[in-house]
């Protein structure tokens, strides 16, 4: 875990300074309406993102970003903006979310997906849920419901469902049913089958080795968890709306041949996402959103972690040491000889030179994204974009995935009415 | 959320000076083995206790304590121990845990338990998991095969199951099924009559009401959460071990009438349990277990933050400092008017005036409760004590539950074989 490779916060040929200036020359462009104002900021999982497939996954980030700015220009606010990218998401065959996730042991699709709404801090998650094609839509739903307050006879509302009783909640309350062998895909299919082959050859190996090598660490014959385009984990997205409010999301398949029943960090509170609205003590809105190796991101509670550490002045030097110090070198890893993770952060506050009225004031925001996996596909646009940008993050030539981490970031103001 | 109460942390009638004495008397009086040096301090869950029943949760705190003793006395370490605690308090018919636990809305009964060593920072938790008699014994299996490393062709080993899949995966390892019928008790069972009868009313009354009034925070008729001595939540335990290990563990039947599929804090990482031993940048080892409303504890992440907070100086009052500004007063549970929980924590380090060579020096031992419920039952011994205390914790006249708390605590010496 020697290697780590720092990518200059904003390189000239990166994509960021474009991303920064086309929304600044938007704002001179034009005048923006009261609502069109905003920021999103998804990925389509990290792990291994191959060059032929690239323009399909860039695609999905591509409509990610325009179905949430959709939302943001017709009024909504963070939470319904982030869902909206996510069910984008989930409906791509190419992502391990919803349709085309990746399989279980038994040959089953079990999603995870959960949302924090960084204005009122609640949260909804589901678990290990099966037919039902958007299980973020769950997510958010649970979150609504719980933030009406109590139920009849004064029942605490639940946050975090899984299973079966998940897929009945999410029925009773108008998510219509979707057949599993609908979800799946042809390549989720052709994965589940050569993943069951080669389990079936290890466990052989394994099995004439002699009982005491019952656990194989060898590289050949793995399940691909992170490194096959059939099994990239986990998306996500990151958004701040018109007010100001930030909210993240998360959602997957989980990783290939999973046990079933296994429940990974896209349903767990603060290592999926993170979404909290500044306020005393926090000087700055901050929304994140993981990807990768659940368990890691689990043990390690890497999403609340980076939005901690990002109340720090200087956001990328913070992130870069959360990646460094609270996940590779992590002490909670420390058996674990490669780490694979990934994150996008969007942090934002109201910008100190604009018009005072905190409700008209222009809003800095700061989206960055790291990962320790072999590449990352990023797409973020803000309202005043007319198209979102997108990009595959890779490690550097050399540097070793699990051991070494990229990060990138940039820069946006979003203008305010008065502007 | 004005009213806090402060108790003092060792007043003179209280039993953790005798504890102390007890312990120091005994380190006299025999010549303590090698592996007779440990703690343990558990919990029969934070809610209401009424006194006629004060007796039986004190004597299920008790066995608890003496089953960990046992362990520890017969050299196991502190993950071992922290189990045989669970296994009493989930075996009997007072807690809600294992038997006895609340039925859920469809009248079943679905358990959430964790478990997290301190030296491997491992943890396993299972959820909404029905039919089996113990849920810590399949969290604490699924923590040990974690920590085996890989499994066949590479897969990462799940450390979170759920539903059917925890059912199988328990079985498969071969921990014994149980019939749900076996494991609800006639006291379980009139409970979840009357719930049901004041649910189907509450909903009668507010339909009748019309529409606008769907939910009702009305105090009569409520599904008791915190106050009935049959819907207590949670039971668990922290220990430390003749190494200066730490391990802490946590179950719960869940509240009462809760939606099938609703898993709660027992399951949930850095909410149910947390543990960690000291290491290079935290002086102490803290074992923290929680007890109350699973959603109330989850969005605080209360173990962890009772854990991280305990590395300062003083831990009475950094407990009364975190029960107070990150759980009654979190701007999590903005929205809440009644903030139920509890926790114990354990905190321990190596006597500085004692044998220099680490192995052999005399642990000095904190242990804390603080609950604003209520009521609090608790049970704590010392590997050196010949029974174990056991003491139930109540609000002083006049606090309100959600709204007040209390802290107690003592310190205990353990004695090194060099003594």
């Amino acid at each position: 875990m020697e290697t780590i490779t720092r990518e200059a916060k904003v390189r000239p040929s990166s994509p960021f300074l474009k991303a920064s200036s086309d929304s600044a020359s938007l704002q001179r462009d034009q005048a923006p309406d009261r609502k069109a104002m905003g920021f999103v900021l998804v990925h389509a999982g990290a792990g291994y993102h191959s060059e032929s497939k690239a323009k399909e996954y860039k695609h999905v980030c591509k409509k990610a970003c325009q179905r949430a700015v959709e939302k943001l220009n017709a009024g909504a606010l963070a939470v319904e903006a982030v869902t909206a990218a996510l069910v984008e998401l989930e409906d791509s065959p190419f992502t391990n979310a919803g349709t085309g996730s990746n399989l279980n042991l038994s040959g089953e699709i079990e999603c995870d997906a959960s949302i924090m709404d960084g204005r009122s801090l609640h949260y909804g998650a589901v678990g290990a849920l099966s037919g039902i094609k958007n299980p973020v839509l769950v997510a958010n739903r649970l979150l609504s419901e719980a933030q009406k307050g109590k139920l009849s006879a004064g029942r605490v509302p639940p946050c975090f469902l899984v299973g079966r009783g998940a897929y009945h909640w999410a029925v009773d309350h108008g998510i219509p049913p979707c057949p599993s062998d609908q979800m799946a895909t042809k390549c989720s299919l052709s994965a589940y089958k050569r993943n069951k082959r080669k389990i079936e050859l290890a466990e052989k190996v394994e099995c004439s080795a002699g009982a005491q090598v019952k656990r194989s660490r060898q590289s050949s014959g793995k399940v691909p968890q992170q490194n096959g385009s059939g099994s990239l984990d986990t998306v996500g997205a990151v958004v701040v709306d018109w007010e100001g409010n930030v909210a993240a999301a998360v959602s997957s398949g989980g990783l290939a041949m999973k046990h079933p029943g296994r429940v990974g960090q896209a349903a767990h509170y603060g290592c999926g996402c993170w979404a909290e609205n500044a306020w005393k003590l926090n000087p700055y809105s901050i929304a994140v959103s993981t990807s990768g190796c659940g368990e890691h991101l689990m043990r390690t509670m890497l999403a609340r972690e980076c939005s901690a550490s990002a109340q720090s002045e200087d956001a990328h030097q913070a992130l870069l040491d959360t990646m460094q110090n609270k996940f590779i070198s992590s002490p909670f890893l420390a058996s674990e000889d490669c780490i694979l993770g990934g994150v996008i952060v969007l942090r934002c506050c109201r910008c100190a030179d604009s018009e005072p009225s905190a409700d008209l004031r222009a809003l800095l925001v700061e989206f960055l994204w790291s990962h320790t996996t072999e590449s990352m596909c990023v797409g973020y646009m803000s309202a005043q974009d007319c198209k979102a940008k997108t990009h595959i993050s890779r490690l550097p030539p050399g540097a070793i995935a699990g051991q070494s981490l990229a990060i990138e970031g940039g820069v946006c103001r979003l203008g305010s009415p008065v502007d």
